[in-house]
């Protein structure tokens, strides 16, 4: 881990059992990931690989499951495992969804390298939404994201703290920005969704400190609804 | 309602449609309800009603069915009509659910009335959970709880702040300090309840507001886990 994570994140991994080894940054943290791999770990990649892929596909799986009548969703995208993996459930079984990927202002990694069509490294991760904070997408997630996901946009963190704080006041469901930008995306589309639609927001985490909260609503003053 | 209420409840308040006349204290908000109910509006009292109290008995009901195995729960106290009434509902059911009442240290008008079995009226509320704080309980419910109610316990500000900061984080979900005082009192309890009991803890209220939620960790500086 960056030894910039956050308390949280690190007392809920310790909680769980896991040796924590600290890095100066993101690619130091994956340089020791592979070292260790070579000692004989097995290395679990947070977004580039296919089996990670395919298993949070099954996510797309129990909303169908619940949710036959499916026809949008929002989806966010750090590395873009999650998507790809969603993305081929969804369109496999059910073509005619709406499938759109969301990303921060300042981790938008996958707006940027579809619009280029060539993989663009993000020097800096200016977001708060430190789980998007992929510096880089892959290959595998790209091509996935060129072929299966029908619209990309790109929301503020003025708008993800918004939603955020309204997600916890009003449904008492606690969002890291990662999961609120995407309701943020939907409320941006609110006037294009047709009442015929049947639209899901995935909520994907909600690893956020109640510090991090707190500087976030005063960072942003977030009007509150 | 007091001029003091919390912006999120007036938000929330005026978001379901309702008009609020503000009052200077809880007392003062009484006497207008009990003038507008005079010129022909109904008075839904918080808690000394025993139809308010049979309605929220539901809830055990509902507990019940699905935890037939219930041998212990906490719920906890202002006015004392959701006990009241949960507590006829189990006692009736299920003889031998032992069913703890909670308050928190300056709301425990509950605790000091039964102590001596008379109404105590509180001179002012000094917790922070003021959803409990009714200064004053009901002949009505103060009976309840004497003929069915196996235990009282009063907790601290600091203990249920912190177990509203591990909801949030770890269950991700907010609960108001009404509610977390049961986590709370759990917790104090948890080396004497037995493995085989089967527990639950009524988390019955989630008001509070980000602004809330910052200045309670601050305050009370909880160690989080």
């Amino acid at each position: 881990m960056p030894s910039s994570t956050s308390r949280n994140y690190i007392e809920a991994t310790r909680g769980y059992g896991a040796e924590i080894c600290f890095a100066n940054s993101i690619q130091q943290a994956f340089e020791t990931a592979h070292r260790l791999r070579d000692q004989g770990l097995a290395l679990v990649h947070p977004f580039d690989d296919p089996l990670v892929a395919a298993g949070q596909g099954t996510v797309a799986l129990e909303i169908l499951h619940d949710l036959p009548s499916l026809s949008r969703i929002y989806i966010s995208i750090g590395g873009g495992g999650l998507i790809a993996g969603m993305a081929a459930a969804l369109k496999a079984l059910k073509p005619d969804v709406h499938i759109v990927g969301v990303e921060t202002v300042g981790a938008d990694a996958m707006y940027r390298s579809r619009q280029s069509d060539q993989l663009i490294e993000l020097k800096e991760i200016t977001s708060i939404a430190r789980t998007l904070g992929a510096p880089r997408v892959s290959e595998f997630t790209l091509s996935h994201v060129k072929k299966l996901v029908d619209e990309l946009i790109v929301v503020s963190d003025h708008d993800t703290v918004e939603a955020m704080v309204y997600l916890l006041e009003r449904t008492k469901t606690l969002v890291e920005p990662a999961g609120a930008c995407c309701l943020a995306a939907a409320r941006k589309q609110a006037s294009s969704i047709g009442t015929n639609e049947s639209t899901t927001i995935l909520l994907c985490g909600g690893n956020s400190s109640v510090e991090d909260l707190s500087s976030w609503s005063k960072q942003f003053s977030a009007s509150k609804c």
